[in-house]
Parts: structure tokens; sequence; C-alpha cells
């Protein structure tokens, strides 16, 4: 029987999961199951955290009454299910419309998904506030909102403790909440903390014995052994409907319950592996690493080769390491060297800052948006207290991402941190010497270097082919099959005795603007993954003019603080300065360096005063165009689409400058 | 016996705490307890939670040996007797000393002071990286940190759970890490949660009974019920000294144990009162209350006044009410209309989006500071979801406090995220206009409105005083003494009909610029409570130069959006333009302002060809100034110290702009 002819094909809305005989739920989650398993092999996604809750699914659309009763998915990734059962089966049994829904819940898809979550740990919360508007009679009675609430948790996301807050607020707030904790013993990587020793007492006492932490925060509980049977699941969801108070229902599910032997062929296992927790379509298995995966990968090795020597270097994750190129070889290899905080940002970062306290060196990884949760503690525990802390912010910049996960906010938070500097690298080169230099010199603050993008990484790769460089360019084309291998060996080879070490430690050597190509009239400054489209638009300004038009071509290597001299002598002879962004515009970099322009060049600068009048009518001080990303949440556009919106690409840039420089240019060019 | 001859005075540093005699430790502890408490009625602070552990800091420093031992203050608010006991006790036996030390530890005052904090809930994850940093091997046998890692935390701290990932995370790193929890029944106001049930039945059974919270995170424990008696806090500490795993002595203390009657009459009580948690000096009884706590009142008046026909409006506070005019009675009126939900500000952001997607009105209210701690959420539960949340935003801007409580960081977190409106009134009408619209509308994201200042407050009680409007005079020159009174009736006037209300929630009434004054040449933008100031200079523009100067004042309303229209106005007429900002520069709004004009006035507006070049040699676009904060951390600045450091006074602003418009003034001027 094709998928699409099955039972999950006919289910249009929940109605239909409650107009099914009983004996029709188990095939209903074996049809859904399969549907879900031949849609990762297509399309790749959060199958294996899905595959755990196809049978809890089904049996809260057969007890509750959505939108009535609200379902709200923590993190919202193992939602697919939910997906199927409202209405939008098809998206997951036809391949041509799996397209249609995002990978979160979302509310501009359905009345059923509440909100749009991709972060961890806030359902609890948010659950607490819809049940305290229904308590507070602010729901018209039967209407959305006005049943039962619910909030679905997995057992990786308690170790993001708003959850806790939640649920200990929850038991103050009173009144009708079910938090039902999915708890398939695994977070992204494996769990992390004592918290999970509690939860494996319950799991093996059927929820009797151990301390409980639910309990402890004032939860009522209950324990459900069999989480993927339906059968089970359906009479507990309805002896706890209408329960009237917070209440907490542990049950215990498979991570991946289903894959194949395809899928494990491919690398992804069911049960407590993390190759199930994303993944990729099958035809993507030889695709060649994405620079996130390389670069960190990269960093790694050259930490991990300094590990024997230095007892205190350690590298910090909260709880998504594979993403970063954090193998488990590289795990296992580091020893105490890795630490894994769990989903725990806040945490982690308060971590580091002990250990740079004691001397130690942390290096904290995780993705430009996970920082975010970590912001107050980057601004108290490590600006204000100047722990010479690195954090590697993957993921930051322009991406065809959904909007939970955007990376465009790095600049605005990290590079106004007073004492911070933001590094921005445009090579794996630049990124090893900014790495080397943050750890091991102790004479600066925190230092955050921004992962760069796979523009760089494509130029890198030109670089390394031109060059004949073919180890290198060999790692950095990296597959994936590659990178789950054992054993990999070295990415790159070591760094070159001399260059890097103690003698970059006395000062930031990274603080002043690199010219990496000097002409005249119009300057364009690159930062990080945009410098690769600065240089060609560098090229394709001198095409467009028959080389009459030279751009000079800046790599500003940091987004902290200004290279003052050298914005000064390029405001002496450019007319047009174009700042190029990975991020948001506002808030952001470029908008300092236009400030620094629009106040006038500082009377102390030497020349200034010629410079600030010369030619006819040529204004004082050069006129500066800022790209970068517009402020917003962008939903899985495409990057040409996304940089075409932003005006990042040559065909809008060399028009521009055209335009604006036109009084100036010399006759005949345009 | 005078203060200064007792057994404080005596001590020098923790080794005098050593060599007295057993006997001799109960009464240094009542020396150290009236010091406290005579300190307090002179000048002010935490009063109560130092009395609380004056024990157990007298005991940490008998049986420990800092700095090989490492102590851990949470906040460190808290850290007054361990101050005493390392060489500060001047600072606190001796007024004229009293400026020589911070309110919180402080690295730059003492070996013995390991963190700058003041955030709460940190204290146990810098205690485990200070841990895996000794059992890395990467601290020096004996040296500092090679010991014991002691953190020493509030039972209010609990509900901020960064503290239970910390507790968490110890238990799986393991090793030597002690977590005094010292429970003294109190966050700031009272505690809220399920957890606090747990810990109060932990503390009736003398730590046997009841769900342990920090055994369910894998913590071993111990509790102490007597955490007053010096004398048996120090054989406990000797036996938990040198644990080899992470263990939680659990204490009962009483906050404000010793205040005496004259703290009373100040309203100031001794145990679960939350007056004693800040304690002003006693000169200060009477002192007007400053804007924040009068803006506040206002604030929630207005919304008081609204409870009874709005089932849904909600003010939550994450913990401190007092501070930001939330009074006690105000709480007991609201009933179900106000939250408070623990120390917990991740969580208060993610309850007040579930509350505004139900259909209810959430206000939010806490510091500038606090907010950092909601980063996150108010990104991804707020803005991305789109949901109508209204966030008062307390102590922004300049001031004097302690560095770990910096205002000035608002700007640069809250008016760059997307669809977030940050609004900046420049009146207590404004305020109230603009919390009517952001609470009545739905049409819009989240609202931030910034809480003006002092000067604000200082020209609105002006205005009221000219205008001979009693009332409102009389209000905005409450004192704290009146703020502590029964039923203090309503602040302010009810609102005058048809000025407030659902006609307004059209659509954002406060995005277009107000131009309060015309001029020409030079125009100064006043975010906010820098309105005053931009009034003034133009003022003392006028004077300086017999009127030919008449600049132009504008008062921007906001700080999220350019009005690009004003601008361009601005622009066609005006050769200067100074923004007044009261926060940090970069990455803020003035920069917005300067990157608008840099990039030239756009093509698309009228009259722009003109505009763009006239007189002679005139620049196309204006000069731009933005005046704010440096980015730093200021620490106890004056105010008037702090705007002359940052270029924000009459005396620095009017010679700038009459050097940089010289080439332009009419003849004779200067």
């Amino acid at each position: 029987m094709h998928a699409d002819e099955g039972l999950a094909g006919r289910i249009g809305s929940p109605a239909d999961v409650k107009a099914l005989d009983a004996s029709q739920l188990a095939p209903l989650c074996a049809d859904i199951r399969r549907t879900l398993v031949d849609y990762g092999k297509r399309h790749g996604g959060h199958i294996g955290s899905n595959l755990a809750v196809v049978e809890l699914t089904v049996a809260l659309h057969r007890v509750f009454d959505s939108p009535r009763d609200a379902i709200i998915f923590d993190v919202s990734h193992q939602s697919y299910t939910h997906k199927m059962l409202t209405g939008r089966a098809p998206a997951f049994l036809d391949p041509a419309l799996a397209g249609s829904v995002t990978g979160f819940t979302n509310p501009g898809e359905s009345p059923h998904d509440l909100f749009a979550l991709g972060h961890t740990g806030t359902s609890v919360s948010l659950a607490c506030g819809m049940a305290r508007a229904r308590d507070m009679g602010a729901i018209p009675a039967g209407g959305p909102g006005s049943g039962d609430v619910i909030a679905v948790i997995g057992d990786g996301a308690l170790s993001s403790s708003v959850a806790l807050e939640g649920m200990s607020d929850a038991a103050e707030l009173g009144g009708n909440l079910i938090v039902i904790v999915n708890d398939n013993e695994m977070s992204i990587a494996e769990n992390h903390g004592g918290l999970y020793a509690s939860l494996a007492r319950l799991r093996e006492s059927g929820g009797r014995e151990g301390p409980n932490p639910f309990r402890a925060l004032g939860m009522d509980y209950r324990y459900l052994e069999h989480g993927n049977d339906v059968d089970e699941l359906v009479p507990v969801l309805e002896e706890v409907r209408d329960v009237d108070h917070p209440l907490v229902l542990h049950i215990h599910t498979t991570k991946g319950l289903g894959l194949d032997e395809e899928d494990a062929a491919a690398g992804v296992l069911p049960g407590r592996h993390e190759s199930n927790h994303w993944q990729n379509p099958l035809s993507a298995a030889d695709a060649p690493l994405k620079a996130r995966k390389v670069y960190g990968r990269m960093a790694m090795e050259a930490l991990g080769r300094r590990f024997p020597d230095e007892p205190g270097l350690v590298v910090i994750s909260p709880a998504t390491p594979g993403s970063n190129g954090i193998t488990p070889e590289f795990r296992v290899r580091a020893g105490r060297h890795y630490v894994d905080t769990g989903i725990a940002e806040d945490h982690a970062a308060a971590f580091a800052a002990g250990l740079a306290r004691a001397g130690a060196t942390p290096v904290l990884a995780t993705s430009s948006t996970f920082f975010q949760r970590a912001y107050d503690e980057i601004h108290e525990e490590l600006a204000l207290n100047g722990l010479p802390v690195t954090l590697l912010v993957f993921a930051a910049g322009f991406s065809s991402t959904d909007h939970t996960h955007s990376g465009i906010f790095d600049i605005p938070m990290l590079a106004s941190i007073p004492g911070l500097t933001y590094l921005a690298p445009t090579s794996g080169g630049d990124l090893l010497d900014m790495l080397d230099w943050s750890t091991r010199s102790r004479d600066h603050g925190p230092v955050a270097i921004r992962i760069p993008g796979d523009d760089v990484l494509a130029a890198d790769r030109d670089r390394a082919r031109r060059s004949g460089t073919v180890a290198v360019a060999d790692a950095l084309s990296a597959t994936g099959a590659e990178a789950s291998s054992e054993a990999p060996g070295p990415l790159i080879p070591n760094p070159v005795p001399g260059v890097h070490g103690h003698d970059a430690a006395q000062s930031n050597p990274f603080l002043r603007y690199r010219i990496d190509r000097r002409g005249r009239d119009v300057a364009l400054i690159g930062l990080g993954t945009m410098l690769p489209l600065a240089e060609s638009c560098a090229d394709a300004l001198g095409h467009a003019t028959d080389d009459r038009l030279q751009a000079t071509v800046v790599d500003p290597r940091q987004c902290s603080l200004l290279d003052e001299a050298a914005l000064a002598r390029l405001g002496a002879n450019h007319r047009l300065i174009v700042t190029l962004e990975d991020g948001q515009r506002d808030g952001g970099w470029g908008q300092r360096i236009a400030a620094y322009y629009a106040a006038g060049l500082k009377d102390t600068e030497s020349g200034s005063a010629e410079s600030r009048k010369t030619g006819s009518g040529r204004p004082s001080s050069p006129r500066v165009i800022c790209l970068g990303a517009d402020a917003e949440y962008a939903d899985r556009v495409p990057m040409d689409e996304l940089r075409a919106r932003y005006g990042l690409t040559i065909e809008s840039i060399i028009p521009r400058i055209l335009r604006i420089l036109s009084e100036g240019i010399p006759q005949g060019t345009r």
C-alpha cells in the first residue's frame, strides 16, 4: 500500500482522529511512522524526535480538542505528526508539497499551531500564560485556549531550566496545566546533568522512586512507561484531562523508532544515537560539508593538538556539538577538555567565566541564535569582569534557515558589549590565528570569533587549489560521510611555528583594518563573509568602467572598534564608502562607520583641513552606504533571494555605486 | 563601647578570625551586626540580607582559607561581612570611608572578591567553572582557587534557575563543590513558586521530608536549622570541608536580624519583610521619590483603574516590584491582575507571551539591566511571534549606580529587535498615552516603554507648578514615606476622556517625530530623558548668540524606526544635527540617524536635488554629532561627572556647536 493511500492521508483534521475506531489508532500510528521515515529519506529533518512522539500526538488529538485545548510543543521540531493530523498531511506525503510547511509550529499555517518556536524550554512558561489568561476569564468560553493547556517538552529541554522556572511558577499559579515530559533519554547529543540521573531512577522504578524533580517544583506527577503504545496513552490522557491543578505526565519513548536499514546504512540509527537528531536527505550524503562544520572541525583540531600541554584548555558546547564540527571522535579524544553543559547557554557562559577566573582557557561554541540565551551572562560575568573567554559564534549571518534560528542579530548583540572584541576572520588561516591569539593571551576580555560562512570557504578552497596545497584543499572539501568516520585525522597541516604562539599575545593584532586592494573614489569594506562579495564588486566595477574605477577593498577583521586612522585615510581620498555586513543593518557595525563620517573628519586628523574641501562641490565627508539585512525574521528565504532583497548582489551594488559617483566619474564611462 | 573599638575593628584579615578563641566568635558576630545596623542607618544598603549571613560569613572565614578556598557570593549584595573580615572593616566603621568599598564583591578591591556580580543566580555556575579548572590541574597547588569551592546563594535566587542548571551540571562534573543555600524565606519581595513549598517542607522536617529539589538535581544535601548560630555553623562547615563531591548545605537564617526600633520607626522591619531588602539612610526618609518610582506608580494607577473592566490585564514583575513603584498596596488591590514570577525574567517574558497569545494584556515591568536576562525570549517568543506585550523598562539610561546594574544597554538591546517598538516618553502624560495605546490596541508586536528619568520628572513638576495643577504637582513630589502608607489614593487625575482610549489604537501614533521648537542651522534631537537638555541647549545657544542661532528641538518619541520624512526636512535646512541619547552610543539610536544622513538624502525625497547643493561649499548632508554614553561599565560615577565625560552638558555642547557652525554663523557672533 502506498503511503498516500494509507490512513494518514485520510486524516484531514483532529475530528477524523476522534472518529476512528479505537482499533485503528495503532495502524494510523504505524502509517504515520512509515510516512515520516520516507519523508526523512527524501527531505531530511528532525526525524528522530518526531518518530518518538507519533503515538503521543495521535493520542493527544484523540483525547483533547485542539485548539480549544491548547497544545504547545516545546521547540516544536517534533510537531510533524501534529501537522499531519491538522490538515497538513499532504506536505509529508507528496514530495512536491514538502515546502508548504515549516519544520516548526507556525501560527501562519494553522490555528492548531499556537507559537512559532525554535528555542528550547519555554513551552511551560507559554502554557502558564495561556492557562492564566483562561483562569482570569480573558478567553471566551469554548474559544481557542479555553480548555486544557498542555505543554509537550522533551527530556533534553529540561536542562534549559526556564522550563523548571515555568513548572515552579505553574505550581503557584494553580489551575489546569498538563506538562507532558517526553523522555527518550536523549538531548540533541546525550543528556548531561544530575537531573538525568533522577529521570533514570524514575523510569526504572515506574515513577515511584528517587528524588522527583517535578514534585520538588510543586507539580503533581504521573509516569507511563510505554510512551510509544497509543492504546496505553489514550486512557492515561483521558484520566488527566481536565485535571484541576498542574501535573507532569512523564512518558518514556524511543527516539528514531522505525528508522530502517537504509537509514542505518546512511549512519542514522534508531534509539539513543545523536545521529538521528537531524537527518539529511539520503541524496545529500556525499555533499561537501558546509563552512560551519569545516571551520568548526578546523578550530577543534587546532585546540585538540594543545590539550596534552594545556591542562586548562576546555571546549564547552551547550548541547549542539555536531552542528559545529565538534565530532563524537573529537569529544572522546578531548576527554575532560570537553564539556557539554546540556541546553543551558546561560550556565555555560557563567561556567566559562569561572574557568577563566581560575586561570583556565575556556572556548564556548554555539550558534549565533543560541548566544542570545546567554546575553546577560556575556555582559555581566564575562565582559564586566574582563575575563578572557573565547566565544565561537557559528551560523552567524544570512541563511536560508527558518525564522526562529536567524543568525543576523549577533553583531547588534555582541559588538555593542563593552570590552568584548568581536573578530570576523576572512579565511581559515585567519580563524586559526585569531583563535590562537584569543586562547593564548590573557590580556583581554571576552573575544568572540565569527565562524566564516560559505563564501569564505569557497574562496579558501579556490586559493588552496590554485596554490596546489592538496591536503588543505581536501580538508576544505570534506563531506558528511568523512565527518562521521572514525579518527578522521587532522583536517589541516600543523600550524607553521612562529606564526602562531605567544608572540601574538602582547596586544590584539586584529584591530587594524587590512587594505586588500588599493583604489580610489569608492572603498568597499567587507566584514567577514562579505569580503569575497566586496572583492567581486571591485572586479565588476573595473570591468564596467574599463578600469577607470578602481575600488579599494578593506577587510576590517573585527566589528567592535573602528580603526579611525584607516577610516580617516579612506575618507580623504574616497567619495563613497560602502559597508557590506552579513547581519542586521540597524544597530550593527556599518552604521558606526557611517556615524564616524557623518560627524566629519576629526579636526586633529592630519590633512583633514585639506581633505574636507576638495574639488568642486565635493562634500566634506564621503557618502556612506550601509548594506546589510533589514530588521526582520526571514523565514526559509533562499540565500540568493535574501541577498537580492538586501541589495547585496553585484547586480545591485554596481549600478548604485555608478549612480552615486556619476558626477565625478570620467566622461563617457556611463 | 564604640563600634570601632569593638572586635570587628580588630579583624584585619581572615587569619584574625582564625586566631580568635572560639568563645569570641559570637561576640564578633554581635559586633558586626551592630556595625551593619549603624551603617544602614547612616548610608543605607542591602542591610537585611547582610544581617542574615553575619554568622555564616564569620564561620566561613573561620573554617575555610580564602582565597585558596574560593568563596563566591551570589549577586554579592550580602558580602558586607565578608568585606569587613577581609581588610575592609574601616569602610563600615568610619563614615568618612564608606565610599571606599562598593556594595558588591569587587576583584579590584580585594583578592578575596572573585567576581564583580550583581545579577542573580550565576554563583553555582561560576563555582562549577572554578572547580573544574582546579580538577583539571589548571590551578597551581596552594594557589587561589586550589582548595574548596563554595557558592553562597539565597533562597530567592533559586527561582532564577540558572542556579538549578548549575547544580545539575555540578552533579555531573563531580569533585568538591559546596553550595550554601542561605534560606531566609524571602526573595526581594516574598518568594514565588512551587519550589518554595519544598524548601518549607525541608525546613519544617529538619531537611528530611518531602521532595528534595537539590537531591533531584543530583546534589548531596545537608540541613542546618540554626543558621544564625555561629557555634553550630562552624562544626558543620568543618564537616563538609574538603567534601569530595558536590553538596548543598541548606541553612535557615533570618533576614534583617538585629534591626532595631529606630529602623522599625522608619518602616524597616526584621524578618520576612520586603522593607528590609533595601534600606535608605534615615536622613533620606522624606526625600521626594525619584522618577522611577513616581512614574511606576503613575503607570500602575492607570492600569489599576482598568482592572475591574479588563479581566485579562496583568502586571508581571520578576521579583522587583518595590523599586518600580509597584507598591504592596497596589499588589493587594490588583489580586490576580498582578503576578510576581520570582527572579525569572526569561520565564516572565515567555509567560507574558502566553498571556498575549490567549488574548490577555500583559505588562512586564523590570529594570533595563534585568531585561538583559530575557533577551532571547523577547526576540523569539515576543517579537518573532508579533505578540502585543508591553514592557516597562525602568532605570534605563545613565545613572550613578554600580557597574553591574548599568542601564545604558537597553537601546542597543531592544531597539534592534525586529518588530519591537521602543517608545521614549518625555512626560508623565506621554507615558500614560503610550501605555494606554500599547495595552488597548492589539495590532502591534511588543512595545517597550522607557520610563523617563529625573530630568523629565523635574520638567513635569515645573510644568505642573506653573500651570497650577496642584494635585499633579503633589503627586509628582511624593516621598518615600507616602509610598509606604496604606491606600495612597490615585496619584494623578483620571485621564481625560477622548485623549486616551480605543481611538488611538488604530495604528502607532508615536512614530512621527514631534518638533518642539522650530529653528534653523542646528537641530537637537533629544530622546526621552535627554529632551530637557536639548531644550536647555537651545536656550543657551540663543543666549550665546544674541538669538542669531535658533536651534530646532525635536522629540523623536521612539527609537525603533526613523521618521525619514522628518529627517529629510531637517536635513534640508539644518547644517548640523545633534542627537542626544541617554544610553550607549555604539549600536544605539543616534548612529542610525547619522547613517541616514551619511547615505545622502534620498533621491525620491522632494526638494532633495536642490537641498543637496546649497550655498558655497555647503555639504550635501548635514553633519551629525551623536552624543551618548561610551561603551563602558561606569561604576558609581556621579551623574554630573558622567554627563561631562560624555559631552552631554550645556558647557560642552554649545562650544562644540558654535565651532562646527563657525563658518556659517553671522559675523561677530563669536
